[in-house]
Order: structure tokens, then C-alpha cells, then sequence
């Protein structure tokens, strides 16, 4: 068995200490004679995978208690429907659009009411954030959206705008647990795991209680209101089982590599390994406004198309797997999440300046 | 390593051979370097992994060419808003009341049209199949839903209801790949996969096409949409990868066994012996109609609530776990699904035997 260095921007590389965990446990979970997989989402061995995954991310992320916390499957896409569906009352909403997923979650939000852009840096490619001072929030919005962390563009919010008094709800899904956050200025975090916390197929929203006073539309399907996991403690129907008894391995990861504030600091040393090169090289160049990149996913390019190929698919042979940029953006990119070794960060960086040195 | 038999209603007991294989590809999949859980949607090794999927599924179901399959989330609960809100163009649907499950599906159409109970076996605790001849179908019905095998009670349709021409809608969660069905037969077809293919976190819907051309109505979340998924081939957002890859290496292992048609003759032993010995048995009876009988979920009593809390004890130290019926029938109930060994049924036969002569 030889593992490569998996630069893919979700489904993305997970601890292989998790992997092993899982691998051993497969047909027999703590004496239990069953596979996770087999097991009732009402047995008590579930229970306590499912009641352990949440205290480990609240103790992770220091979720203060008037927060639920729920697993959902759906992806953020499906949050994208849910977020109008519960909370447009007076329907009407803000969005700041930074990229392609904050653009879905806003058109589809116009499904069921007024989505107002009031800011976006569609203008050149989402390659920044932009200015967040004085923003025109709307007097009757139910909430304010952002994307904190733009998988595709590699841009990241460094402060959170002043939606004055209304709801903020963000989606992290690529930022995920890849260093602290205070919970307690949003109205409601989410994200999809298959990015940085576990794999596809499960999605965790924490939001405030007060939310949750409000009253869904009328037409909102039962599974696509809060209220019904919130009330089942995510047990309504059966959840995605094995994708949160993963989640919970890699949260008890998270605490054993130091919490959050370690994590940060691995991340951030690792970032501005890959950047720093980047600013120094004659032969790539990062796409991101500097204050605004991201620690989770490094866009970077040659400038020429051709070299741009020919770096894929040589980096491809040498075990460096998935740096191709999305096709809205081209170019490369590098996804270096929680689970990324510095190791893989450093062999990157001398593949790169191996390529250089060959093709300048 | 010991593992139990376990008679679980879902998530259920999955084929041995089929854990060993993914325990065995957990940290490197056929030589890619990486887990499934860690493979992009959109890389080349996961189309494999999807596509053989839904080629096996169409081998051992002979699913016909005009029908299209999609690989969802949201479990079968979410089906129960995405058909009325796909299909009811005419506001009005029919629906065959046989157990909670079509009960909640009834409810949830009702949120978006009429949804007309035609039948129903409630008046006893939904203990058998009602007469499905002549049934009052709505004229202007957009389709006529049934739960083909009731995993509570433990009934199953044994002949369909003739739908005067209207779509036929059949939930299969817990008879799936049981047994050959005549896919031409129905509009659609659906279940969650973490009965008997799977585990959960995936439900597979099977589509005729000429119902994908209706326009869903207006309010449908885009992600609630079948033609979203079908369209992208069950990849318009991430899918459930790791949940549709042990669904693809359950159906190699019922193509392994020899198909569908070999389950049923296996199915219909392992059932048999456990109807003939409650039909026998001085202690213990079974609770549905004899013509009505279910070949995947098997409920029975003692008639005595003390000796049933005294069986699930007892028959849980003995390593059969799960057999505690749904709390709405009490008693208890051994599902025995495909996974299910024939050994496991008769080491339960063996220890209620024994049960009934130490208790009588």
C-alpha cells in the first residue's frame, strides 16, 4: 500500500490515522459483533457515537450552550433551499456574493423571497472580498449570508461584515474546524464535511435557539425544517450513520493534535509555506488578492495554459494528486486542509521548484 | 473478532465479505493511493465506482432502458416531499395506507395537493394487505403510492393494485433486491439503502422517463428536483460516495450469489422455516395474516409482555441481537434481510425452541 499526496478540494484527504481506525473496526465496532454500518440509529452504541461527535465539536469549537448543533444530509445545497424556507419571514435576505456557491445559495434563496446582492466581487473572478464597511444591509432582511471560505477562488473573509443587528449565517464548509471561531457573532454556522471533517454525505448546522422561534413557510418539506432534527436530536429518520461516526473520529483527532488554536497554527505555517513560495517564484504566481487568501485552498497559476498541463499532469506522476484548478478559474490549485501533513505542503513546493527550474 | 447475528429493522446486517473488502481498500482503493472517502466526485475513479454501481443494478433488477436511476440523499423521508412536489401536476394523489411509512408519506402530499387514502389497513394495527380489488382511483390522480413491504408490521404486497392507468409509486425500502420486480410494472421506484443494500445515508430512486417530463411545482427546492440529479447523473452536488461504494460492492455480491432470482429462493427458505416453527410453536405466534406475509421482517409474540422483555434479554446474551419489535406492534421481530445468513435463522429458531421449553 502507498498513499499519495491528495491535494483535492472535497471529497478531500482525512487523518490516515482515522482511516486506520475505521479499516479495524469495520466488522466489529468495540465488541459490538457489528459494523457501525449495521447498526441501529436507535441502539445505544449509536447513541453515544452520535452524543460524543457533538460534545467533541462543541468543545472544539466552544459552541455556547443557547446553539444546536444537527446532522443533516443534503449537502450545503440543500441548506441553500433550508436557510430561506426557515428563516425569511418577512422574505427578504442579503447576500454577499464571493463566489459560485454563495451565487446558488442566493438564487435559490429568490425562489422564496427578495435576495438582495449588496456586495460581490464577481467582477474580477471573485479573487477578493470585498469591502465589508458600511454595507447596505436591507431594514427588513431576515439574515445576512456569506461564504466564509471560497473553495473554488481561495479567497477567505478575515472579518466578518457588520450586518447590523440582523442574523449572520455562514457556510463553512471548506473552512470547517481549521481554527477557532467565535460562534457566538452568527446566527447559524454550516457546512458540508467532505471538506475538512469527514467525508461526503453529512452536513453539520449550528444555530442559535432564537432561530429557531420562527415559524417555516408553509410549503417547507418536514425534513427541510430545522425544527424536526433539532427536536429528534438529528434522529427524525435515519441519519447518514457511518459518515458521523467518521466525523467523531476525526474530531477526537482535532483534540489529541492540540484543539483548534493548534490547528491554526499548523495551517497557517503551512499556508505561507506554499505562499510565500508563490510570491518569490519567477514561473507561478497565487490569483488571490494577498489580504484575502485563503489557509485552505491556494489557487495558483503559470500564465501559460500549455505549462499549466504539462504541471498537472507531471505532478499527477509524481504521487501529487488532484492540483488541477476548477475549470471556472483554470490553473492549479492546492487544497491544503486539517489533514494535509506539512510533508505533502514541502513536497508540493519542491515539485514546483523542480517544474520551475525545468520550464522557465 | 466475534460477530453476532444481527436481525436489526435497518440499518441492518451487510454480507461479511462485502465489510472484509472495504476494510481491506479503507486506506488505498485498487492501487489509487487513497480511500473512496477521499476521492473527488469528479475524479475518473469515482465514475467507476458509480457507474459499474448503477450497471449492476440494472443487470439484477432488468431495469428497462426508459427508466433513469439516481443515487440521492435525504433517506426515504425525503422522497415523501420530493413526489408529491415533482408529480402531483394535478394537485391530487391516492394512497394505499399499509404502515407508518405510507401514513407519513400520505401526510407530507397532503401539504401540497389532496392526498386521498383509497385503502387502508389501519382498523388492524395494519396487520395485513387490504383488498386492493377494484380500488376507488381518483380520476384526476397523479399517481397511486404504495410501501410495498411494511418493515413494522411485516407485510408485503403480494400482487399490485391494478391503478386504472395511473403511475404506480412504490417505496421498497425494505424489500429491495429481494426478489426480481417487474420494473415496467411502475412510474417510479424507491428506498433507503440501509435495509438491504446498503448502508445509510443513500436512498436510489428508479424513474420512468415520461414522469421526469412533468414541471415540478414552483416552490421545489432545486436540490428536491429529480431532473437535477438526473440530469447530472446523481452528480449535480456531492453525492454520498462512500454509502453508493458499498452499495456497488453489495451488488457484486448478490451478482456473486446468483442474482435476484436465486435471493428469492433463499429468502423464501430462510422465511419459511421461521413462519413454519411460529405456525407450530405452542409459545410463540406470529401477528400478520398468513396470505400477507413479509419474506424480509418477521414479527411475533408470546401473548405475554413479561416473557417478551424476558425473550430480548435472553436472546441478546445469546448473541441474536435486535429482536425487539417496533415499540407500535410490541413483541418481537427478526428482520432477515438478504445479508442475513440462513445459519443466523436457524440459530434462532434453535434458541426460541429452547426458550419455549424453559418457559411454557
Amino acid at each position: 500500500m502507498s498513499r499519495v499526496y491528495n491535494f483535492s478540494a472535497g471529497p478531500a484527504v482525512l487523518p490516515e490515522d482515522v482511516l486506520r481506525e475505521a479499516a479495524k473496526e469495520m466488522l466489529d465496532y468495540q465488541g459490538s459483533g457489528m459494523s457501525v454500518m449495521e447498526m441501529s440509529h436507535r441502539s445505544s452504541e449509536f447513541e453515544g457515537i452520535i452524543q460524543t461527535a457533538e460534545a467533541d465539536l462543541r468543545e472544539l469549537l466552544q459552541i455556547p450552550d443557547n446553539y444546536k448543533v444537527v446532522f443533516l444530509q443534503g449537502g450545503a445545497s440543500t441548506q441553500f433551499a433550508m436557510i430561506p424556507l426557515n428563516f425569511m419571514k418577512n422574505k427578504v435576505a442579503d447576500y454577499i456574493v464571493t463566489g459560485q456557491w454563495a451565487k446558488k445559495a442566493c438564487e435559490e434563496a429568490a425562489i422564496y423571497g427578495k435576495a438582495n446582492v449588496i456586495a460581490s466581487s464577481a467582477d474580477e473572478t471573485f479573487s477578493y472580498i470585498p469591502d465589508l464597511n458600511d454595507l447596505a444591509i436591507s431594514e427588513d432582511a431576515d439574515y445576512v449570508y456569506i461564504c466564509e471560505n471560497n473553495t473554488i477562488y481561495g479567497t477567505k473573509f478575515k472579518a466578518l461584515p457588520d450586518t447590523k443587528g440582523k442574523p449572520l449565517i455562514s457556510d463553512v464548509s471548506s473552512c470547517f474546524l481549521s481554527e477557532p471561531m467565535d460562534v457566538s457573532k452568527y446566527g447559524m454556522i454550516f457546512g458540508g464535511a467532505q471538506k475538512n471533517i469527514g467525508p461526503s454525505g453529512v452536513s453539520i448546522a449550528i444555530i442559535r435557539e432564537d432561530l429557531l422561534e420562527n415559524e417555516p413557510l408553509e410549503i417547507a418539506p418536514t425534513m427541510l425544517k430545522y425544527n424536526t432534527h433539532v427536536k429528534a436530536e438529528s434522529l427524525y429518520n435515519t441519519p447518514p450513520c457511518y459518515a458521523i461516526y467518521i466525523c467523531g473520529l476525526v474530531f477526537k483527532w482535532l483534540k489529541k493534535q492540540g484543539g483548534l488554536a493548534e490547528m491554526k497554527k499548523i495551517n497557517e505555517e503551512k499556508a505561507s509555506l506554499l505562499y510565500q513560495f508563490l510570491d518569490e517564484s519567477k514561473l507561478f504566481k497565487g490569483t488571490v488578492r494577498e489580504a484575502d487568501r485563503s489557509l485552505m485552498n491556494v489557487p495558483f497559476v503559470t500564465g501559460s495554459d500549455e505549462l499549466d498541463a504539462k504541471f498537472v499532469k507531471e505532478s499527477k506522476a509524481a504521487g501529487l494528486m488532484n492540483l488541477k484548478g476548477h475549470r471556472s478559474v483554470g490553473g492549479m490549485r492546492a487544497s491544503i486542509y486539517n489533514a494535509m501533513p506539512r510533508e505533502g505542503v514541502l513536497a508540493l513546493i519542491d515539485f514546483m521548484k523542480k517544474f520551475e527550474e525545468e520550464n522557465r
